[in-house]
């Protein structure tokens, strides 16, 4: 008797959860009005050919630790193209040991965000290189001393005039943003997902596409759209209900420092979601670390609305085909430093 | 006049600079009793049979910060591939911004040093691999720790035991540095002086040549012979004449903390000088950054002879013939985080 209540009782959770929408005959024309899947080829930036040549001295750079002050960081580190992109810490430790204010972005499809950082304070990825090398707890270097590192390299001399012909003095910080915007532009993952849009329709399986269907019915695909599936807005933290303090810290007002806007208070850029199964912990204060407990958060401070776990699986389930394949990338060889080389310097400033 | 004498005294130095014993008919010989080439293929370890998965696993292992207890290091991160496997520090900044005792050696071809460590307390480069994971100032975890990671990531289970088949329970620690060192074994970097060794004539020039014979003839061979051109003994550093504290700290006296006997006080690994050039700062207290002075000061302290700078120039191109062909290493993708893993520790303990 005990046995057979019980399986009546898993019986019926077992329906509860099934029980979804059937997916709708239009549901790809519906999400192709709302998502772009990736180009075939990586895209133009304003104001800055791709060329190869660019594009391996970006690489270079992108992977140089002595691009920073202590010669222990290098855009890597906290962008780690081995591990989604990002860090995987709640927030990136720093020169000497400190944390930064926010969590590492990922830097995988990251050229298609509108504009970076989480306040979207810079408007592309060249002006975005500039920040994390200067900041006083991230890489701590100032443009003299990097400038004059990678001109002490003659073999690094050779690649910027490469990847800048005919300027006179090809070796400045604005080149090396350059460089390093063309090689992110390189990093992009097809995924699943786009392969859907493209007209796969065995690219992803009936939950997947339930989850799809979700993602739009229940309104995430408001802030989330586009190529990125985010990156391309910006969205109180708490639009219909202000999560706590340990997820919402009081002290990061987001883009109000930005725009000195009341109304920018507490305002972020919608996270754009390619690869978010792989780019734990979540949210600008990285305090949540299951992708789950993540969208079910979203579904109360954003939609209002206490999402079935069951909703929250399919979910979970639309967004791992967003997980796409990782960019070819050879290890570069760097320049050995010369006489010239500044030192450098392991001291907290 | 003025003219006229500047150029006469220029050319006597440039005569004086250019005086050196003709390059003996025999020294590919001579040299081939002392060298060996680097072979053709990776060679095998003690008791750890290598496989393109475990060498494979190895790559990821050696990439992954997860290693590390604070998600920050990875060995790479002081062993790294782009810059002459070494992170051109003076000793290298570890957990919590700590910095470590003794310069960071080169990986590149460490699988042919007889013991590994500038003390050679690690007989070979497995076991090698669990010093600085659980070195407190280094990557501060613990075996228990590194485990449970990645047990929690399942493409590692799968990796683990793709590497190591028939075994029960693959995953552990012991089998994670086999890995490591399988994939270490293969980063050899053929260079100029193996094609002369192997009979290339061409594949030097008469300075590096006439750099060879001295090195030879003033006794440098003695210590740096072998296929690594040293990491094959121990010796004193300041042999004949001890250098400064400022290179030769008094708190760190090598050997003697291995083998507690006297006479090993001061006594260290003879550095192997393959890539040389690429891994400034030298000695094991990395405190001196210029090559030309490294040998200087190796003439003093070892053979009680106070080089002619010609000769040292000499020298310092013959070493220049070891800087090789760097290893391909495609960027590896990892494996993502689980709810199972351990979660970071910034802290420090």
């Amino acid at each position: 008797m005990k046995i057979l209540l019980a399986t009546v009782t898993a019986s019926v959770i077992a329906t509860a959860a099934l029980a979804a929408d059937p997916v709708p005959a239009d549901l790809r024309a519906t999400a192709l009005d709302i998502f772009k899947p990736l180009p075939s080829t990586y895209p133009a930036v304003s104001d800055n050919p791709i060329t190869p040549e660019k594009i391996d001295l970006g690489k270079a750079l992108f992977f140089d630790p002595r691009l920073s002050a202590s010669g222990v960081f290098s855009c890597n580190s906290c962008h780690n193209l081995a591990t989604g992109g990002d860090d995987n810490l709640e927030t990136s430790i720093g020169h000497g040991w400190q944390k930064g204010p926010r969590n590492s972005p990922t830097a995988l499809n990251a050229v298609f965000n509108e504009a970076q950082f989480w306040d979207g304070r810079a408007e592309d990825l060249k002006a975005q290189a500039k920040g994390p090398i200067q900041a006083g707890v991230e890489m701590a270097n100032t443009p003299n001393q990097v400038v004059a590192t990678l001109k002490s390299m003659p073999k690094y001399v050779e690649w910027f005039t490469a990847a800048f012909p005919g300027e006179a003095d090809p070796v400045t910080f604005d080149n090396m943003a350059k460089a390093i915007e063309a090689f992110e532009a390189t990093l992009i993952t097809p995924a699943a997902f786009d392969a859907y849009l493209n007209g796969d329709e065995g690219a992803m399986t009936v939950e997947q596409k339930e989850g799809l269907a979700l993602f739009i019915d229940k309104g995430c695909a408001s802030c989330h759209s586009g190529i990125n599936l985010g990156g391309n807005g910006y969205y109180p933290f708490g639009l219909i209900e202000k999560p706590g303090a340990e997820v919402l810290p009081e002290n990061d007002k987001g883009r109000f420092a930005v725009t000195a806007t009341a109304d920018d208070s507490y305002v972020f850029r919608a996270a754009p979601l390619r690869n978010v199964t792989l780019t734990a912990p979540y949210f600008h204060s990285g305090k949540v670390w299951n992708l789950k407990q993540a969208v079910a958060i979203m579904g109360t401070s954003q939609l209002g609305e206490d999402l079935a776990d069951a909703d929250v699986d399919r979910i979970v389930a639309f967004l791992g085909t967003l997980e796409g394949r990782m960019p070819d990338v050879v290890y570069p060889v760097l320049p050995a430093e010369t006489d010239d080389t500044p030192l450098p310097s392991g001291e907290i400033k």
